[in-house]
């Protein structure tokens, strides 16, 4: 079932129309700019041709199975549109339009005649008030971004639920430029119908997703949510950024979306029975579900970390081990056996100990060789690598290296610079490597494979 | 003095070589490749002819005062080199070549006839052990980087003064992606002369140089570094970098500087009775600089948020406000007056109260009102102004209503996206709005404005 939304094989526009204004026209274009491959049916009740494309007065004169419908209309006229799309059997409907609950009591009860209408129905409903979905593998995207302000991603393995469109979008936009992919984007808006708990279902069966992150000022429904979230979390890793956790911004998600606050102890103690991780930022976020999502849990704290550069190993030590301003893991102490083997790799005034330097003079085969020995070593649980490619014997060739040793141990790499090193950041990502742009985000993203370990584990969390 | 060595009339290279493999070679061509106007003098003992330019045998064969000279030879030939250039009277001499106290007794030795070789005279080291300087107005680099691997920044604010050579051209490549500029970077070394102290003085009489930033991994005396702080920051703002604040960070330290060890509860009650600025990551290090660089202080802790997107402003307000993970500031509770004139600005569904939420309806006339309003408020102290340029009515015109409210309360800018958002990035950098790609960066900004406020108001520090 879930595949209608995901994956929709038609899709009808309602309220498409000429007018560059109006939001059908803008939904209608970017069906056709990104690609969309399925059947696109424009309704327009005057009949007339769109972008040469022959439309439908009603949804109704469609002789196909429809998946998803967008409505693009004004609010007021969301529930007889609804109607109609429930008599045609419609799988997903989008309501793009505000005007709802989120304005007052008669918004209100135009979401009461919608869910009176799709009672005892196959139809489901995704908002109102939303940008609605973007499916970078269906090609189809549903928000009135222009697309020379804001870029989208392209296919990967993250699924976004968010409840604030433009948190969403400007998320999307970020991590397109490090080329990072999701399965699927969904705006809730205000989701009188299709909830973050069901979701969770659907992108637990898409294959496509590897981990689920979600922006969420409240829950729909807690209990249900939390529920379904330890049994996801199991085969996939969720990632919440919960906001309102203060007075000032509870306050201001109610005006924001009308949301009442919850405990954030509650949500607190919630997530982490039920093993979720918690972000804090839009960047942690994304961050965190690239860890989980591309790398195995860490079963232990005690960390080496390699480098070319002595600062990056003495900063990465502080962050690893800080309880206060850091992640409160353990720097490894390296075995002899390592030590030795070490010492046959790495040039004299180098660093055997962990963190282990290369320094300058380091390598892409010295890099090979030094992971190689630290995933032999059994006081080893995870590696923190930091691929840099300031020096003159480290090329791109390096990347092949972490692919291969991405069957090893834990690792997270770090890559600091821009122009190569971002160019490195982009081929991480496509091979699946969680790289991270600066030594705080590696270390972060190092803590939450621990965090999920301990949790599969069934211990206590720290 | 310290002209000599910021702004250099004229440079000589000792050991220049035709050898591209040699030191000597590479620092020449730099000087050359990034359009250094003062004199360069080449030192090679053969007398050969390299990148079509006569060079000398010696240092004393040169008629010409000489700023600084770069020895570029093996260590072992170091304290002969300075002993010519100390009877040449060269101002500064950067010995770049490692092989010295850090590899252990002998190169010891060498340190020490370097300095009996400097003694009672004007000559002034700089390393050795060190990348040396960059210095883009003068467009002097002694570093090796390779430019189609690292990227410098252009020039700008920051002095930027770091014990570690790697650290530095990683972050300064880093940086260089965001347009963000720096009056000089100056690698410290073994630094047996030049120290960071002595530094600050430089830099507080440098008229280019609005903030000081450094990296260190300990102190050189901290004794006199703190006393010299605690003057200059009156003036201008230092932000420091200090790692091996745990014990793993310095026995990470030790191995890489042969640095002893600080307690870091000292270290941190020095800096704030300072009144330095602390940085955690090199993140951190340059966005605090370019805050309190570009920004005055903030008196005051009540904080208005601006925004299109409702949920950046919960997030935020969450940031702003929380102890834990936040900064522990205030959400300003605006005055009547302003929600009533916010009222006569914003569009019904919007927000007037603090998160201001212009909605995807806000355009850049609403921003400038807005601001204006927020401004007057007596009940506000400071602002976050999320510039989002990923709606309709708002566009590059912007940027000229957040430089004119720069003579406003403090404000720091938050620009998230890609694409669009990454050109006004670079925009907000060329005007000195302190602006930043995410939300928690953007509140930090902030904050380390307060303690600047703080500080200076001379009250306790939070």
């Amino acid at each position: 079932m879930y595949e209608h939304l995901l994956n929709p094989k038609s899709v009808a526009i309602i309220g498409a129309s000429k007018d560059e204004r109006k939001i059908g026209n803008v939904v209608l274009k970017n069906l056709i700019y990104y690609g969309y491959k399925g059947k696109i049916y424009p309704i327009n009740p005057k009949n007339e041709v769109i972008f040469n494309m022959r439309t439908y007065p009603s949804i109704k004169d469609i002789d196909d199975e429809i998946d998803l419908a967008v409505i693009t209309l004004p609010a007021q006229l969301v529930p007889e549109s609804v109607k109609e799309c429930v008599e045609k059997n419609v799988k997903y409907v989008i309501a793009i339009a505000g005007g709802f609950s989120e304005t007052g009591e008669k918004g209100k009860e135009l979401e009461e005649k919608i869910l009176e209408s799709i009672k005892n129905s196959n139809t489901r409903i995704i908002g109102p008030n939303t940008v609605g979905v973007y499916l970078p593998k269906s090609k189809v995207s549903t928000a009135l971004t222009l697309p020379d302000r804001t870029a989208l991603p392209g296919e990967g393995y993250l699924a976004f639920i968010s409840q604030s469109g433009a948190l969403g979008l400007l998320t999307m936009d970020t991590i397109s430029e490090y080329g990072i992919g999701i399965s699927a984007f969904i705006n809730l808006g205000n989701r009188i119908d299709l909830s973050e708990t069901e979701l969770l279902d659907f992108f637990k069966e898409d294959e496509n997703t590897k981990s689920i992150v979600l922006y969420l000022e409240t829950f729909k429904n807690g209990r249900e949510f939390f529920n379904k979230a330890k049994q996801i979390v199991k085969s996939k890793p969720i990632v919440v950024l919960k906001s309102g956790r203060t007075d000032a911004g509870a306050k201001a998600a109610s005006l924001h979306t009308g949301a009442l606050a919850t405990n954030d102890n509650i949500v607190e103690g919630m997530m982490k029975q039920a093993g979720i991780i918690r972000a804090y930022s839009e960047t942690e976020l994304i961050d965190y579900g690239r860890a989980l999502g591309y790398q195995k849990p860490l079963y232990g704290d005690r960390i080496a970390i390699v480098t070319t550069a002595g600062g990056l190993g003495v900063i990465t030590a502080d962050y690893v081990s800080s309880e206060n301003n850091g992640v409160g893991l353990k720097v490894a102490r390296l075995s002899n056996k390592s030590k030795d083997d070490l010492k046959n790799v790495i040039v004299p005034f180098g660093s055997i100990e962990n963190p282990v330097d290369l320094t300058a003079d380091g390598s892409t085969d010295q890099y090979d060789k030094v992971i190689e020995i630290l995933n032999r070593d059994e006081n080893v649980d995870g590696l923190i690598v930091y691929a840099l490619f300031q020096t003159a014997k480290v090329d791109s060739s390096l990347m092949d290296v972490l692919e291969k040793h991405m069957k090893g141990k834990p690792m997270v790499v770090g890559i600091l610079g821009s122009k190569f090193g971002k160019q490195m950041l982009l081929e991480a990502e496509k091979r699946g490597i969680p790289a991270y742009p600066s030594m705080e985000r590696t270390v972060k993203a190092m803590k939450v494979l621990y965090i999920r370990g301990k949790y599969l584990e069934g211990r206590d969390i720290k």
